[in-house]
């Protein structure tokens, strides 16, 4: 973490459509001081983008844009084949129309955090990663770009000297490597809740969390992500922020301290 | 017009999406002063919007949003039963978009003008004229919302002490009223070019038109239509600019003298 | 109703979208004789579609294509300015989609049944309801179309000789001719569960419904339109079954008896 | 080729969109006997189906459906990391909604060639090209599944015991292993028109072609692709269909001789 017990909590929200709604946005909102909100391309849509940014104005939760892939059919899940041109210009699309409601309703848009797809592809692959980087560094460089502990994307970033945030998440297992165990492995979601919220005050306390093989991994963490679709993530959630003040630590907005 | 002698050309361009062309937007554009940028709702998409903001600020030409409905399959030309907040945000979100562009290539957006049937409704209906003006409020009070001349969009707006811009359309003819011949009757098209290039030009220096019954009618005009979809169109832009140029009138970005 | 006490029930299902989803499927099924699957243009998408066709076929409940306007964030139910053409070809192109579905498990289609702002404007405007007649017919002539009761749908379709089939609405209160009261009006809502379920043992055994102002109104009944998508309406859906049984009346699909 | 000094020439038609228009489909038909149609999700719309069916019709040229990925943005060119249940039932839609307008103009569909990003890798991986497969016997098992010569599409269809067409591409090089050569190196393409006509009558006549590295290879060939999206594609389909008579070889629809 950037400071001594400042610490950033996120959650994807905004990810409605029309009709169809997703998410516990007006619960999961009150225990996370950072929103990323969906832009259009796989959820999220003008009515609910706004929406999304007035209730996080009124709460003091600080805004990012969450550009996925154009595939709204699956929820920007699916990788695809995309140039770094492209992706690029998507991004740089997506932030636009999110800064649109910001400017709106007066306030900054804090960081950009790609999503799905997106975000697994841009920490693995450096030209990609570099492609989201140079959307956010053209659009303004004092954004935060959200990005996987340790991947290429936040390395690449950093050479570009824009503001990153490390993040991390509280239901995955990690390797020793410092990446995360694939979802195909047994062992890959931390299920039980005490064990998920004694290892994220873990990371942020120690730096470091116990790996799949048991061995202590050194993690970097600004930001941790938490989940908005069930009750049992609330549940987690609540947990988690009286476990962190018990532990004296801070739940800010990742821009007050990055 | 505004200001003696100088007029702003603008024309609609950017409006290709993917591997569909439409558009000579690279001859069009050298007779044009402002263009208005599809943004991906009716047209268009982010490299073709990247592209297209880039080609503008290599000429000096002025880019606006034109923002249109959700329809790409109908080109934004069919009119759809949206509300008004529909529509403010529907707006906000295409502006946010082609701003990002702008951004991206360090030059400043000059106007926003709505597209299809989302340009003839906000002209007839003021509920929806106010939602397209208040989403240009809220992105930027200083950009110029262009209109149909004589319109309710145009009439709200300036209410609203925004900053609007009187379009006429160089092969459209008038009724007395001042509106335009419905596309449904016939002479509803000028199709000879000589004389709509006349009409242009008594239009820019004198302020008022002949109507389809023979009465002159005023006309207030800051910025002429064209086109820049076929041979013809382009012929007619190329014409329209040597008559100006004799007739003393400058071409000019409208942000240059509104 | 065609026949002594036999009448269908339908419901609109298949309206999920990949991540996205809608109504109670599950449960309503159990109440109802038909089914309405969006084809993907207002809902619905092919996993959606092969899902609600299999779990219909498991039932015995009869499955009819439900096309609506290209419009997938406004649900289909904003009005577009389509010319018959288009609505034509659009309803084809979605009756084609589902019966792919209903080929691949090996049962028939039963019905079409157009939704939302479609369903609306083909009651009342004879060229749309025409051309959504002469897609069903184009594709199949033993196709049920299912329209509202007393609708310029039905008497075009019945013109061309095709099958069709009246549909009310159990919670819906209707005028003194015949057509429901505007949602825009109060009591255009039958809130009461109970009356609404008497209402529609009258309209099935009398052949006639009671006015807003309290005038009896002939109404003819072979479907009778129900909803899943909250608690309440699979309770009414179910005391309607009960109550039907109760008065003698099978519950069966259209095709059956039309 | 099956039957000897019989072939089909196919060409990808129906792909234009809204105002969009792409390919000089009226001209290129001319040469053809067969035609592949876009089923709206990588190209093509209801009313250019319809239209591209009717002109079929009347040239008495084979019509297949043309199912691509959801990517109307990407042309269906870009790879998509969907799942053998996607792949399947996305086929399954896309081809009944051809079939609409193959019923509604009382003619057969002959068969079912995928789209650029899934033709590629349905040809390559066994899994995704059963899932093709399977879709095309669940609809209807008379149904043409075309597909690369060679590729494993081809031979897991033919254990399905489907019909299989082999495809040879004119203005493609092949390897020695009867692959294409990959369009990322030089030589991938035959630009001489002369060339590639003698390579095909060659691969007609003969069934083998000289690889890049000089050598003969065994190629079937049922049918053969054209392009008709510039002029040159029209010249070479012309000059092809001359010396293909001048050889004695029929070209008719591949429904005929397969």
């Amino acid at each position: 973490m950037s400071s001594i017990r400042q610490i950033d909590l996120n959650c994807d929200m905004g990810e409605s459509f029309g009709r169809y709604k997703l998410g516990l946005d007006e619960e999961i909102i009150k225990y996370i001081s950072s929103t990323n909100i969906g832009c259009g391309f796989h959820a999220g849509d003008p009515l609910v983008m706004r929406k999304t940014v007035k209730m996080a104005k009124e709460r003091g939760v600080g805004i990012g844009a969450h550009p996925g892939f154009p595939d709204l059919l699956g929820f920007g899940r699916r990788l695809m084949d995309v140039s770094p041109l492209e992706v690029r210009n998507d991004v740089l699309y997506q932030v636009g129309s999110l800064y649109a409601f910001a400017r709106a309703e007066g306030i900054q848009l804090q960081h950009v955090k790609p999503h799905g797809a997106l975000y697994n592809i841009a920490a693995q692959n450096e030209e990609l990663g570099r492609a989201v980087a140079e959307a956010v560094r053209e659009f303004d460089r004092d954004l935060i770009l959200v990005g996987l502990a340790g991947s290429k994307l936040l390395k690449v970033a950093q050479k570009m000297r824009l503001k990153v945030a490390s993040e991390v998440f509280a239901d995955r297992a990690y390797n020793s490597d410092g990446s995360l165990v694939s979802r195909r492995l047994p062992h890959a979601l931390i299920t039980d809740q005490k064990a998920a919220v004694s290892r994220v005050i873990q990371m942020v306390m120690e730096g470091r969390v116990i790996s799949v093989d048991g061995e202590p991994v050194e993690v970097k963490v600004d930001t941790i992500c938490l989940h908005g679709d069930s009750l049992q993530a609330l549940q987690l959630a609540r947990t988690l922020r009286e476990r962190m003040k018990e532990a004296g630590i801070s739940v800010v907005p990742m821009g007050k301290f990055l």
